[in-house]
């Protein structure tokens, strides 16, 4: 089979042939229908081995945003059937800690121990004619759901999700809840505030477009980021704040205008990767805010994505490339040019 | 009646003689019977006018960790006799905003434009032979509990305890809490964990006689704060990290040691005002660790804390003087030379 | 001022003249602007003195639903202006208990003994020019809400909100609520469903009109009440059940639905007052499904209520009727005529 | 290997000869250390064909309360090592539905689907000198419990603290827990309360002896079962009520108690499976509190469970049996005799 596979870190990663893989006992063989290009993926092409978490190593097959069908069963395995879809969830931990046990493997306590952090990402992924699922607890079935647009659910879906789902709570009718950055993950989450709280939403961007995607997804309040920003919706909320920001984008500047307009009592979570850091004390903050770094989500949580998608109620825009222009999607990805989530279906 | 006065900022307090307030309608005329000395009350005469808090000015009656007997009712009143033993409940809100709405005044809304923080701050205090009430509903009832051994629990014992109940859903039998900072605040919070829940207790300080006062109040581990803490901690929690860690200090050592040690998904709270801070941003601390920086507690709350303390499960350690030597707590407070919690008796 | 009164049990109630009140210190008086007639009036005018809850005891005037603007204060009552819109708190409990320090004196831990249950329950109400409302904390602000619309929400709004919010963390995506009646309080519970959760909606009534009602304001499913009900819902759940069903009537063979839909782990709250009682216990019912007959709300929930409306995402049909004809009114509820809550508009 | 088997409802069980099982890809083969004699066996022994649930079907062996050592791993089994003490969790589900993958396997959607509900109850148990586990998600590290104490932990012990946990957050300071019957699962239940909170303790008995048991496990109050244990828990209570009752009993006059003694708001679990029932509907019960009838408990809070038991916080009361005497520990029970809960040790 064909996969896209990163050899080495500082290399670009290359299209290869490989032995299409037997599942193992406990293991079940996909064939992949869609498999998400995401931004963490150009992280992985440009770390050198300084930079790479130590717990990934080269060489792999990259995709860890994947959907398909099942292909063949390992011994033991009951309960699937060959031809089911399904989608892949993404991080993989031990299967046995009080978090994994929860479905919660992306906050698994062996993590860095385990050789890799989820398929496509140290282990191989989904840009591939086939992928190895480690073990059936990975698999959420998809359904009537469209593969190929359920492919970024799993991550460009679950993510937001499971930060906004951390918040819930707060978010009660006359609360606000401020999504900075209309991307990829921010438009998915000006989607899942509305379908999941009462809450109004404030969207934040640079870019007058994304504005308009996030009013047309529901955002009752869509302002240009800019010095006046934090004072516009300070005045929104009667001088009060925010109940939640979710940041997607990290920077220094949002991660600021978060801290700046997130309420007493209220939640921040930086979701995006740029780098950004709010000084958290006591009285350098509003009192009682909280304010996180979340990574990715459960399992039971993709199953409610999925839920919501399969009622209408979520979707990503999503463009879709055949395996061999793999790095055709990731260069303009890098461009900027991309319209929705790239897809990659073999 | 006689009344311990901070004048101006800048200037060190004095006993004057004022006429005893009488309650107008809704209002409540106490008796003070004990009055806590709290360290924050050396900032208050520490400030100068710039360093103050704008919601703050003098001058006001200090004192904000009050009991007393009901000594007369404002008309209106309903539903307290004279000589009820109430404790004051220290932060006063609007009343009237979704959190006062809670008893949470520790987070009103509009905090800031009411002219004071509280009695004591702003308002005038117990730091008297009276202190009027402006609302029945800043009272809760002390039932059997030694008003003297109650005043410090206003809070000394409350602030702790809010944020210890914040993180209580993380505190199952396994889990593991971190108590840094021994002291008036600290030594409460060891003890609440234990009655709160079955976490295991770890405690650190950098004084091994508090150390041994944590070890008699039930923490299971008492370390000294060093530079081996952290990888200590680890290895006590297998290498996972402690699902809670309360900062009674907040110095930038403390804050950087609680984030050595929290868990994925664990909780920091600041409490200590010592002005350090923690860079919170995606990957620069623990994934979906929240931290925070609380402010006191609400009433229920405080009526949670009088409740343990009325089971004997809680308890201050105080060291009383007369109201006329007031300022001789103080100073022992300032050279480290108070036993346990001063209150003052007038 | 004219007033529908309540004179003795089994009498009906008469409009009379009687003196507008004027407030003591802590009280407010309020012009009243709409007062809804409410089914549980109705037991109120047929109870005898047998049946009566003793917590209650006439004469007082009727009118439990109540919105005006503040015609006078109290001495002590400040953060209030005079004209300010407000909605009245019904359910009056004694201000000082756990439960009413958090607003929810719906669960007053004193009813029974404070000489009545609110305004128009015990209290005179708001059938009447004028309403006395004993504590500003009973008042909720209406913003621009029009105040005859808002008038049935405080009950017919609050009590389906207060069921539903109990539940919340239940309606995951994915999840199913049921409705049983989709009257005067069940066409409020469509709407708040399908506000505050992602859940699918499934209403159940006798009437296919209401049916379409239901469908209108959001119901997925519509289904007539009848013997293949229950499995026809268990059918659209995958033969799993519901996890949240909301009776609003309450007699015996829509709580038997009720419990014959739920799921093991679903909640069932019995909100209509027509007898019907389940048999709970181990195994009688699906294992872990909890059982309840909630009252009224909060008044922070009646804050979320009114802030939902606010933001058009709810709304109460109503009929009006001037105070001389309140009567005509009830007649038209007991012949099942009104097309609406109605609102009485003195 | 031997094993005590039932081999058709209405039989006694008999201790055969079976070939020690082989784990198949997936499956983990454990040598029995204790396996826990249930008060459910006995009506596993005594049901007639039409008495039995048809999720449980003859032959079987015995034994759903069961620790060992893993004895051989299937293919593909990886995680664990042979020699491994383990306690095993004792519903068995899919696997796969959503309360399954949260490890609540004792919600499992498919109950009913499988062929049994665990080990001992339709799939071959621990009461043999082997037992073939089906999964390793079905076993919890025991570390350095002693295997024979332990094995009632996983029943017992795991199904009052599900009880309890469901109902933590009411379980503030200065409120108050019943736990009706202090036998094998009662007396942890006290344990249990002690530990995860600061609630006030009541224990109901019928036997004196059972109460002092009771007591010295911290029960703050032991009342003897009668006309007035009611009143004298709502004097206790000042007439309020308490926010827990967990009926270990759940005959009719113990839960007619629990419905008359929880508070408004409370929470109210019929563990017990004699039969009792209470009319659950709108103001035949206090108003918002609930009423239910729970199963078992979560694999993750069967951790918790061994986690209180390894900080010395939990223990069980055992007596041990060899297998070849298993008959004669269930005659002490049908007889009342034994003084702990009976452990066979293979």
């Amino acid at each position: 089979m064909r996969a896209l596979r990163l050899n080495a870190w500082g290399e670009p990663p290359s299209l290869v042939e490989l032995p299409t893989p037997e599942p193992g006992p406990g293991e079940v063989l996909l064939k992949i229908a869609g498999a998400g290009a995401c931004h963490s993926d150009i992280h992985l092409m440009d770390w050198s081995a300084e930079q790479a978490p130590p717990a990934i190593a080269p060489p792999f097959t990259l995709g860890h945003e994947n959907t398909g069908t099942i292909a063949a069963l390992g011994a033991g395995v009951s309960g699937w059937e060959i031809g089911d879809p399904v989608a892949v969830y993404g991080p993989w931990g031990c299967g046995r800690c009080r978090p994994c046990r929860l479905s919660a493997e992306n906050l698994c306590e062996r993590t860095g121990e385990l050789g890799g952090m989820g398929g496509g990402l140290g282990f191989d992924g989904g840009m591939a004619d086939y992928e190895l699922v480690p073990d059936q607890r990975l698999l959420v079935p998809l359904g009537d759901l469209d593969p190929i647009a359920a492919a970024p659910l799993t991550d460009a879906g679950l993510t937001p999700y499971h930060a906004i789902k951390a918040a819930l709570p707060l978010l009660v009718p006359g609360s606000t809840a401020v999504v900075i950055g209309v991307g990829g993950l921010g438009h998915m989450a000006v989607q899942i505030v509305g379908e999941l709280s009462p809450a109004r939403i404030v969207a934040v961007d640079t870019s007058e477009q994304k504005l308009d995607h996030a009013r047309r997804l529901g955002a009752e309040e869509a302002l240009l980021s800019g010095p006046e920003t934090a004072a516009r919706i300070r005045e929104l909320t009667g001088g009060i704040g925010a109940e939640l920001v979710v940041d997607l984008v990290g920077a220094q500047p949002t991660v600021e205008l978060a801290a700046a307009v997130v309420r007493s009592g209220g939640h921040v979570s930086v979701v995006g990767i740029a780098g950004g850091t709010v000084p958290v004390g006591n009285g350098t903050v509003p009192f009682d805010a909280t304010f996180t770094g979340p990574y990715w989500g459960s399992a039971v949580e993709l199953r409610e994505v999925l839920a919501l998608a399969a009622a209408g109620r979520l979707r990503a825009d999503v463009e879709t490339f055949p395996l061999e222009q793999a790095m055709t999607a990731y260069e303009k990805m890098r461009a900027g040019a991309l319209v929705g989530r790239a897809v990659i279906t073999p």
